[in-house]
């Protein structure tokens, strides 16, 4: 048997959203829609008496992998590689906790399916607080649409067809817990009405469209991120606020040509899967 | 706007399936489970007077491609390119379906979400009478597992976590419109016994031995493929047949390894995708 096993999980964009709560996990989760990057997290896993987590080479502390180890009874090493900013809404927690799912699970023979082992990572972030959307856009890859929230056995996905290049800067880290445990009433409002926009019309420009007006209306836009999107809207291109971090995101050249030095990707095609 | 519009989508090999009629299409289809190749289907869609289309550069009619033209309202040229044996088991049929609707939608701006280009699909291919389950797999990717049958609105899929190099030989075809236009009550008892042996298990042994049983058990095997299957076996390897062809799949190097002189490619991660 082999001593490691390592899985690939894109990075993901939320471009709007809403806080939908419920005491079971894999029901709880949000709606909304994003954009699933090639830029994502390798996720190493490897045999060990006691459990530890090691991201860019740092030991750090995360919740949602904590209880991803547990609910598989298993003990690892997990090396988390990743050149995305963290905690500035590019989805690296869900990613290192699905990641973690789908190796542990081929290392010790857990013999899970693939649902099964979404609604683990999806329940676990959802628990630890720091993420509701995340790792079901992760497993499906392109540009996922939430339609119903919860994990694969709740919740409904649908998603935009198109592919192409993203582009992106962090200005810095948001506090995801402070927002989804906070009053959301204008969010959800505002994520609602930005859902049924791009359910109507499913292509890439309604999508920016109604991420910005989410942004604009849910009361989360930073200053430094309105004068990024509004740069690149002058320059001709379309760019959104990446949520939650103070983030932003567009597809083509948008950041380039407005002046910025954006990291490259493209948009993800297969979502989250073992090397 | 562009002139021509590309989608690749994987090869599928279906290792055991029940047949689940259904007078509306997007609710028929069949469950069971099968690969997903990364050897698949191109496919080009350009604009046109009238529809026509040519697969490897020859004109052929496929009522599956007809029907989504139709669905879509629009007239094209479609040039479909694999090296995959077709009518022999690979989902070659449905591959050019979905392949036609993906690039169809991006070409003309239909605006229709992923769900809806895989329904208009998989309902086209049901009602040609070519196949039941291979577009929702395609469109999925992995190791997809249909546990109730039709189109993304009424089917559950889930998938076995698992990838790795694939072979297979094809020996011929088998007439997939006779076999599921027939008597199905064995196949369909057969079929519904090996699901149920992969969803206790997911994974990679369970299900080439849940399609070994399957072809046996649904009287489908034909000789030439029971000789090979057995040839890798005694060989130390694991292979099983493609539903609905004279052809054999297997998993690493099995074929290779009992001599055979195979094509060669990986479980395909990311399903069909708009190039």
């Amino acid at each position: 048997m082999d001593e490691v096993a390592s899985a690939f999980v894109p990075g993901h964009v939320t471009g709007f959203f809403t806080v939908d709560r419920d005491p079971d996990p894999t029901k709880a989760g949000s709606t909304g829609a994003g954009v699933t990057l090639t830029e994502g997290v390798t996720v190493e896993v490897e045999y060990a008496e006691s459990s530890s987590l090691l991201l860019n080479g740092q030991p750090v502390e995360m919740g949602a992998v904590d209880r991803v180890l547990d609910a598989l009874s298993v003990h690892a090493t997990v090396r988390a590689e990743t050149d995305l900013p963290v905690g500035a809404g590019f989805g690296v927690s869900g990613a290192v906790a699905l990641g973690t799912a789908l190796a542990a699970n081929a290392l010790y023979g857990s013999d899970l399916s693939e649902n099964e082992l979404v609604t683990v990572a999806h329940g676990a972030e959802v628990q630890a607080g720091t993420g509701l959307g995340d790792v079901v856009a992760q497993a499906r890859g392109g540009m996922p649409i939430r339609l119903e929230p919860g994990g694969p056995h709740h919740g409904v996905l649908d998603g935009i067809p198109a592919r192409g290049r993203v582009e992106y800067v962090s200005f810095g880290e948001l506090d995801t817990t402070a927002v989804i445990e906070g009053d959301t009433d204008a969010l959800d409002r505002a994520g609602e009405e930005s859902r049924s926009l791009v359910v109507r019309k499913p292509n890439v420009e309604q999508f920016m469209y109604a991420s910005r007006r989410f942004a604009r209306e849910a009361g989360l836009l930073p200053d430094s991120v309105a004068e990024a999107v509004a740069a690149v809207g002058e320059a001709g291109g379309e760019a959104a606020m990446a949520m939650l971090g103070e983030s932003v995101f567009a597809l083509g050249r948008g950041l380039t040509e407005a002046g910025y030095d954006p990291a490259v990707c493209e948009v993800d095609v297969g979502g989250a899967t073992l090397l």
